[in-house]
């Protein structure tokens, strides 16, 4: 697809080109530095170097031809929004733009000041018009995880009407059953919008592809506890990234494929750095595509990666959906039910994330954990204070950092982040 | 009751007394400087001196007395908790402390320093030791009205066992249902609790005391329609605060008293201050005892102060419970309808709040708005922007404060109040 049907495609879509430009124009470069100047990279970054490339280009077009086929595209903020029902009505469920300081001046026009760097951002993507996701949406899906988006909603439905799913803060029977009410307003709403009518077939179908995409993701994290890591952090985020924009029957084929190279390293073991590398796992909030700095800076400290407790990594495939039921009803149970194991820090109490971090650190053999919040997430920035106690009873070593999207704390999280690694050295 | 009896007491409740002397002797300058040095002040005022004096003293001594006769005493920090209940089970349904900057540097232990002041407010008096409230308390009651506070009780809940109610983010049927859940879980917990069963005609009476005591405030809101205005915001606001504290009935008819004082002043075309004085509506976060820096900065301004459209205000005043039912059914749901009126900024969307807003600032006959949010209550910041616009519509002008509970802002608060005021006048 030439540069020119791009631009056309952009212009189509209402978005703002001379903006997009630049953001594109500072994304090549910044993808430049701390992908592609990576070593001992895989063969299969090949394909995610090429997903990166074109997530704005011709995964675009591919959600305009699947537009004029009739088929319609959902866009959303979070792992509550079941991907399952979209797939189940053929629709296209994707991510929205929200990893990137990006229209920011415009966005405190609509929230405070202190909101967090990703709500700041997706708002400022489509007050800017450089998010061509949010463009190609017939429908944009919020919930109420956290105070920040829940209220954000309200404001940001006024400039892309929002459809906002309750997530519950408990996991009671009544917080369950509120749920599955949400779950299937949702169903009648994407039955509305698509005119598919949800069948048991097609539902098993959606929960199918998308447990397959998690299955892959499981395999991916589980051969990364292998040493030395056959994976650079910065990789292995970037799958879980792209697994929120990509056709997913395609992305679990070549993650497949990843992990079937990963296999042959690890058993010639090679590896991305030495096997005497300390290992970190990264834990908290969310980091959405552009949102590489931390990562950037804990492997440039010496230290590589090896897993992402967080909803871009393993919260969003650790569980898969049963796929036993046969009736509509007990699919839908069976969506509810895995939904709600999720340990976001909306949940009071989330006590299983205390057992899933510590767990996760020693099953993928982490010599310490950093745990990452964006400045005035109060979920996770409470649970910060939890997850240190948990992992301190365990003898596994926690740094604590809170930043946003800016680039003026590189420095200053450099140092802290290079002082953490010697100490695991 | 001597010094030395209330000291007694505080020493049995295992208080910190050093600590809670030096609050005591704060506490009781500021509330000379604030309260005490106010011209034209109501004869009723004398008994929110005597109360409030007391706070710690005799009203403790009340509690100590009710739990010897073998009720309890349960304590909450937000008005979803149904006090109806706790009536009807014949316990003492008292507020906690959480207006003062007390065990801050102890509370930061507990919770992220990007925590607003209430919530660190009540985990340091609870951490230093000086909050009788929470002392005498059998039962402590949270709320998920709040990402601060919902996990803040997880905290809070290592050091004083907290029950959390779950309140729902949407005013659907189905949160509805899970609030309906909450307040019968509640009932049973407060039946275990007391060892009462909550009959028709108990709960019948706890509805009538609550009621009688909104329908008190009420009239005191009403009455602050006049020009020039009978009672200061200050006096005004600390009938509300007391309001959490004092025995229920004799609240009410000492409120009423007061309120047939204003009617006098009134009818006498007396008032705090002369017709021309410009008269704000105070909206937005609570004000806990002794949380008065900004009424004492606005009425030191020039201007006086109409209302409160707060928690500590007419959100807890303004619906009352339909007291029609007979049946413990028909009661309940009146309950749940009527808590789920409160235009809490945890609900989304929540447009109530909009117009009732509004509709107070003109029913008070309010020249300006002032919304005050504690620095990092979300939900609230997210409101300013849109109760400004609301406001705007109706010509009604606005300030915004946001601020905590330190002195150190004072100055640069009464400039920007003090410039507000002007362009009403």
């Amino acid at each position: 697809m030439s540069d020119s049907a791009h631009r056309e495609m952009w212009e189509k879509l209402d978005m703002d080109l001379e903006a997009h430009d630049a953001l594109l124009a500072v994304l090549g470069t910044f993808y430049g530095d701390i992908y592609l100047s990576q070593e001992n990279r895989l063969k299969g970054a090949e394909y995610l170097d090429f997903v990166l490339s074109e997530v704005h280009g011709l995964r675009i077009k591919e959600l305009e031809q699947a537009k004029a086929e009739g088929r319609k595209v959902i866009g959303s903020f979070c792992v509550f929004v079941p991907e399952e029902i979209a797939l189940a009505a053929d629709a296209v469920h994707v991510g929205l733009c929200a990893g990137a300081e990006a229209g920011t001046e415009l966005a405190e026009q609509l929230v405070p000041r202190n909101t967090c760097a990703l709500i700041k951002s997706f708002i400022g993507f489509k007050m800017a018009k450089i998010c061509p996701f949010t463009e190609s949406s017939d429908m944009i899906v919020g919930e109420t995880t956290c105070d920040g988006k829940k209220k954000a909603y309200e404001a940001f439905n006024e400039i892309a009407p929002t459809y906002v799913m309750e997530v519950p803060q408990t996991k009671t029977a009544a917080a369950k059953a509120l749920w599955k009410t949400e779950v299937l307003r949702y169903l009648a709403e994407v039955e509305q919008l698509t005119g598919v009518t949800i069948t048991p077939e097609r539902l098993k179908r959606g929960i199918q592809v998308a447990n397959d995409k998690r299955r892959a993701l499981q395999r991916l994290t589980a051969l990364r506890a292998a040493n030395p890591a056959p994976i650079s952090g910065r990789d292995a985020l970037l799958v879980n990234q792209i697994s929120f924009y990509d056709e997913p029957i395609r992305f679990t084929t070549k993650i497949n494929e990843l992990c079937d190279e990963l296999e042959s390293r690890i058993q010639a073991k090679e590896g991305v750095t030495p096997g005497t590398t300390p290992r970190l796992l990264l834990s908290g909030c969310p980091m959405a595509v552009p949102n590489w700095k931390l990562p950037y800076i804990v492997e440039g400290s010496g230290a590589v990666i090896v897993g992402e407790e967080s909803c871009i990594g393993t919260r969003n495939s650790r569980d898969l959906v049963d796929e036993s039921g046969d009736t509509l009803d007990a699919m839908i149970d069976a969506l509810v039910d895995r939904y709600m194991k999720i340990d976001c820090a909306c949940f009071t109490p989330n006590t299983e994330r205390l057992d899933n971090v510590t767990s996760l650190a020693k099953e993928l053999n982490a010599d310490g954990v950093i745990h990452y919040s964006l400045l005035f997430c109060q979920p996770y920035a409470h649970e910060t204070l939890k997850v240190d106690k948990a992992l301190q009873s365990e003898g596994i070593p926690m740094l604590s950092i809170e930043t946003d999207y800016s680039m003026e704390d590189v420095e200053q999280l450099k140092t802290r982040v290079e002082a953490f690694v010697e100490t695991l050295a």
